[in-house]
C-alpha cells in the first residue's frame, strides 16, 4: 500500500536514505596482516603492564551491569586541571570524533558553510555533510620552493573564505593530518579576530607541537579545542577524546551529547593515565620527539626522498617514485604505511607515524629498497 | 570585526548554537545515595567473577594504545548467528543510543516528520529534533477501564498519522519504556504493510518479551531493530548496543557510523557475554521474569498502587497517592525509583525496575509502608 502523495512503497530501503548521505563514499579500513603498523599514527609505547593491571583491577571491582554516571564528573575535572581550564567547559567522548559530530551536529544550520582547512583528516568533510552543512575547502599553501618544505595554513584565505560565506565554523586541525603542518598563536589569533563563527582548533596531536590554544580560552569565547586520548595518551583501543570550551557552549553541545557515552573501563583508565601523567606519559612524548627527528634525519639522507616538517607524531614524505610502489615495497617487508597521495597537493605523498627505534629502522630500510 | 552581512562577532557563543539545540533541555541524572538502585532498567545480576577475570586477561593481553579493528567483524558474526541473520546487516554501537542517532542522521531530511508513540524513552524526540526532523506523536490507548489496565500501542492511529504525514519513520519502542506495553507481531506486520517508510523497532527489552520481531527481517526490508546489551545481557557499564536491517540498508547507515566507535574493552567483553549466553544469561533472564511475576503480584496487594502488565524488565505502576510522595518515602529507605508521572498518559505512575529478591522487597516495604 502506500501514503498519500507517494508511489508504491519501496522494495530497497536505501531509497529512504538522504542523498547527501547514499553519496558519500563507503570509507573502510580492512585489517592487513603486518610486522611493522606505522598506519594509523599510533603510539608505539604500550603502557606498563603495571599500569594496566592497576586500570584491571579497578574494572575488575566495578558494575559492570549498572550504567556509568550521566557526566564522568571525576575525568572532566582532571582534564580541566590538565588543561588549566574549567570542569564546566569540558566534554568527555567515545574519542574525539564523536564529540566532532556533537559540535557539527549542534551549529550546523542546513546549507550553513564551514570553512575547512585542507587537505585534512578525511572525516570532517563527511561529518559536516551529513550534519546537513556545506564544506568551503581553503587549501594550504607551499612553504616553500623545495619538495621538503611542505605544506603551511593560508591564514589570509581563511579569513577570507570565512568571511565571505559569513561561516559559522572555521576548523583547522593543528598539528595537522596528514602535513604535520602548525598553525601557530598568531595564526589562531587572527581566526578568532577577524572571523564571527565559530574557530574549531583539533588539537589531537598537540603533546608534540611547540604550542597549544589551551591559553585562549579565558578571553576568546569562540574557541573550540578538541584533543584526544589517541596519540601521545596511548589509549587508542579505548576510545577516550574531549572538547574544551566556553562553558556557556558546552552546556549546549551537551544537550547533543548521548548520555553514558563513556563506558566504564574508558572512564576508568583515561583518570588513571591523567594521575600518571607526568610518569608514564610525558617521558614517552619526549622520546617520541627525538625518533621523530631520527628518523626525519634518516629519509631525508635517502635519495628521492623528502620528509617534511612535523609538529606531530608522523612525518608526510613526499616521494620521487609513486607511492604506491614505495608503499608495495614497505608492504612486503609487513610495513603498514599510509597512502595519501590522492588528497590534492599531495601528489607523491605518504604518510609515516613515528615508531620505536626498530620500527623506524624497518622504515627507513624499506625506503632505502 | 564582522563579516559582511552580519552584526558584531558575539561575545555569547551560544548564538552560534542552532536554536532547536538551544531550545532543549538540559537533562542531566546526577548521582544520589542509595542502597537499591530500580531507576534505571539496569540488571540486578552481576555477571560472575569468573567471566570478569576471563574478559580483563583477555584484555591484559590487548594493545591499549592501538585501535580497534574498523568493524568489529567476530562480534558482529556473533550477533548475527544469535539473532539469525545475516553479519552485513548488524550494525555494533557505544550503545543502542548511538545507533539510533546514526539512523536519524541519516534518514530524517530537514522537516521531515517521524511517527513517534508516546509516551516514550525521552531521547528519541531529542535525537529527532537535533536531526532535524519534526515529531509527530501518537499516544498509547487504555488497554481497559481500571486504573492497572495499562496502555497499549494505537496501530490504527500510527499507520494513520504516518500516510497523513508521509513520515519517513515510525519509531515504537517495543517492550515500552516506561509502560512496559509490547507490540504483537501483529500489529509490527501492519505497520510495515501500511506505511511507507522506515519501521523502527526498539527491542532493548526484547528479552524480557513472548516474541521479538527479528523473524521479520528477512521478507521486510524496510524493518530496522535496535538492541542492547544494556538490560538482559547485563553490561549497562561497558556501553554496546546493535542495529539489526537490510544489508543495503544497514551499508549505508554504516556510513554515518563513526570509525573506530567500539573500544576494545566493550567488544571483547560483548563478545565473551555472547560466547557465554546459553549458560550465564539465559538462566538469569528466566530468574527475572520470575521476579517480576512475583514483584508485580505483591505490588498489586497493595492498597492503592496497581502495577501495569510489562514485557519488560521493570513494571510501570499507578499509584493513588502522588508518585512525588512515593519516591520520596523510598528515597528515604535509600530506594532509588523513577518518577514518570510527567509524561503524557502517566499521571499518578511510576517506574521501578525488577531487582533482586531483597531489592524487590525493599521496593514493596517502602510502598506498603
Amino acid at each position: 500500500m502506500s501514503a498519500a502523495g507517494q508511489g508504491p512503497a519501496p522494495d530497497d530501503p536505501t531509497a529512504l536514505v538522504r542523498p547527501v548521505v547514499r553519496a558519500l563514499g563507503h570509507y573502510t579500513l580492512p585489517p592487513r596482516p603486518h610486522r611493522v603498523k606505522v598506519n594509523q599514527n599510533e603510539n608505539p609505547f604500550e603502557l606498563p603492564a603495571e599500569f594496566k593491571a592497576e586500570v584491571l583491577a579497578a574494572m575488575s571491582a566495578a558494575p559492570w551491569g549498572r550504567y556509568p554516571d550521566f557526566t564522568p564528573t571525576g575525568l572532566l575535572e582532571r582534564l580541566a586541571a590538565r588543561a588549566g581550564w574549567t570542569p564546566d567547559g569540558v566534554l568527555a567522548g567515545n574519542g574525539s570524533n564523536e564529540l566532532l559530530s556533537v559540535l557539527f551536529q549542534a551549529t550546523v544550520e542546513p546549507g550553513a558553510t564551514v570553512v575547512l582547512a585542507v587537505p585534512t583528516f578525511s572525516l570532517y568533510p563527511t561529518m559536516i555533510r551529513v550534519a546537513g552543512g556545506e564544506v568551503c575547502p581553503v587549501p594550504l599553501v607551499p612553504a616553500g620552493p623545495g619538495p621538503g618544505d611542505g605544506l603551511v595554513f593560508d591564514v589570509d584565505a581563511l579569513v577570507a573564505s570565512a568571511r565571505a560565506s559569513a561561516a559559522r565554523l572555521v576548523v583547522v586541525c593543528s598539528p595537522n593530518n596528514p602535513t604535520g603542518s602548525f598553525l601557530p598563536e598568531a595564526g589562531v589569533l587572527r581566526l578568532l579576530e577577524e572571523t564571527d563563527g565559530l574557530v574549531v582548533v583539533d588539537e589531537a596531536y598537540h603533546e608534540f607541537a611547540p604550542w597549544n590554544a589551551g591559553g585562549l580560552l579565558a578571553r576568546h569565547p569562540r574557541l573550540v579545542l578538541l584533543r584526544t586520548f589517541s596519540k601521545a595518551l596511548a589509549l587508542a583501543g579505548l576510545r577516550v577524546g574531549y572538547l574544551l570550551a566556553d562553558p556557556r557552549l558546552a552546556r549546549e553541545l551537551d544537550k547533543v551529547r548521548l548520555p553514558y557515552n563513556l563506558s566504564r573501563f574508558s572512564t576508568i583508565a583515561a583518570s588513571a593515565a591523567l594521575d600518571r601523567y607526568d610518569e608514564l606519559l610525558a617521558p614517552r612524548t619526549a622520546r617520541l620527539l627525538a625518533l621523530r627527528a631520527g628518523l626525519a634525519r634518516e629519509i631525508a639522507a635517502i635519495p628521492g626522498f623528502w620528509p617534511w616538517p612535523s609538529a606531530a607524531n608522523f612525518l608526510c614524505v613526499r616521494s620521487e617514485r609513486p607511492p604506491r610502489e614505495v608503499l608495495a615495497t614497505l608492504d612486503a617487508r609487513g610495513v603498514l604505511a599510509r597512502d595519501v597521495s590522492g588528497q590534492p597537493l599531495l601528489a607523491g605523498c605518504l604518510r609515516v607515524s613515528v615508531g620505536d627505534e626498530l620500527e623506524n629502522a624497518e622504515v627507513v630500510a624499506g625506503m632505502r629498497e
